[in-house]
């Protein structure tokens, strides 16, 4: 079990009630990571379910929680033939932090009728770059958790040239030894930068409400994560995000709506 | 008062429970539109939220409900200074018969920080095409409710002539007079004919769950529908729909999980 695994983990307590323990090592500054607490839904939600794969969720990011034990609570909507449908919440101190709505299914290794190629062509590996390791102080434990390599530009923000554009685009994995899975794209799909910042913003920028589908299993290996937004107005950006896996199948498509910073 | 905004209203009976009565003016063969029904549980949720507009709505199909009575519960789970979350079940005789998850707010009219250009520039509305009408015993009722003006080759596929390529587009307003809301909008992002069907698909291709966002109030006019989907896989496609206002303003981006139909 690596330490994603485990820090994601879910124990079944009864029909319908699920232990976790949210972990701090994947915080960004004060608040923990919204893809992680994604994947430790996830886990429970498709544990209850007849299907294998969550092939679409949704999370309305009400509260903040904090490091520590928490619960996910299941509720079963409707299971047919081909998907099942669920209600799954995080509770923590009995307070609901994250509401989430979660269809299941069993995706199969099948050739595609029909699959758009990506949209961009990312510069090699060796041509991307890193950001710099945050300061101990600042809280960003999710940093150490995974590697992702920057097409440049979309980090110039940085030295203060932002593209103009909300975009963020890179290469990922975890920095342990882990082959990507529907748990890991559940972080993938949230851990960029926010792409407003190459637009000029700076600052915290929570997700409101984010929608991710999986869209195939992820073969082992870098993905990588295409992040772009199509409008910034009064507060409000969206962030889309389009994953492949490394032989270039996509793997997840996410959106969320999010609130620009004020920093 | 429209026939639209009388076929979606929603009656408050008690805190969280309103009746509503599903019209059956917005059938599509069978089953009722899932963009209609959306308007209708929105109808709800809006009131009972204490901001104006829905900015983000994911709703499950879990299953199809008859024109009738019926009901929406509505669950309010937090109401912030920026935003509020609920939860909203559209139930008939008892039965859930669609989930969602709403984020409701109050848009402002102000000058957007980025927008981006649509990347399709449609044909002008005098060179675009309608489908031909519906045969009465298609129950394809919706169909009198708007008119859609599709660009030319995205119907190419009632020819036998599909273009290979998941998309759909056209422009799109209520037959009868009724400026576009966010009502209209959530009709409007489940209007159009499956992309698949561009792709050589054909049949029902019912929608498993869809989530849309409310970027702007749209302008009074036509509205321009583009659809696109990335992968058809294993059953599966996305439908991915951006509607812009008269203006060319980006007031909705949905996208939707559906499984392709069986012929």
């Amino acid at each position: 079990m690596t330490k994603f695994d485990e820090a994601t983990q879910a124990i079944r307590v009864d029909d319908g009630t699920y232990d976790v323990c949210i972990d701090p090592g994947y915080a960004i500054g004060g608040p923990l990571n919204g893809g992680y607490l994604m994947a430790v839904i996830l886990r429970a939600a498709v544990d209850a379910s007849p299907f294998e794969h969550p092939v679409s969720t949704t999370a309305q990011f009400l509260k903040a929680p904090v490091p520590g034990p928490a619960q996910v609570r299941v509720e079963p909507l409707k299971a047919g033939r081909t998907a099942a449908f669920a209600r799954a919440t995080l509770v923590q101190d009995g307070v609901a932090q994250i509401e989430s709505l979660i269809t299941t299914a069993t995706l199969n290794d099948v050739e595609p009728v029909y699959a758009e190629k990506s949209a961009y062509d990312m510069p090699a590996l060796e041509d991307c770059a890193k950001l710099p390791d945050p300061k101990p102080e600042s809280g960003m434990t999710l940093n150490a958790q995974m590697e992702l390599l920057f097409d440049p530009p979309t980090i110039g923000w940085l030295k203060g040239e932002p593209t103009g554009r909300p975009e963020s685009r890179a290469y990922f994995r975890m920095a342990e030894p882990q082959d990507p899975d529907p748990y890991v794209l559940a972080l993938a799909v949230d851990c960029l930068p926010p792409v407003v910042f190459s637009a000029g913003a700076r600052g915290w920028a929570p997700t409101v409400d984010l929608t991710w589908h999986l869209r195939a299993l992820p073969a082992p290996g870098w993905l990588t994560l295409l992040g772009s937004g199509r409008l910034v107005v009064d507060g409000w950006f969206d962030e889309e995000v389009e994953v492949r896996d490394s032989t270039g199948r996509l793997v997840a498509q996410a959106r969320q709506l999010a609130r620009v910073g004020r920093g």
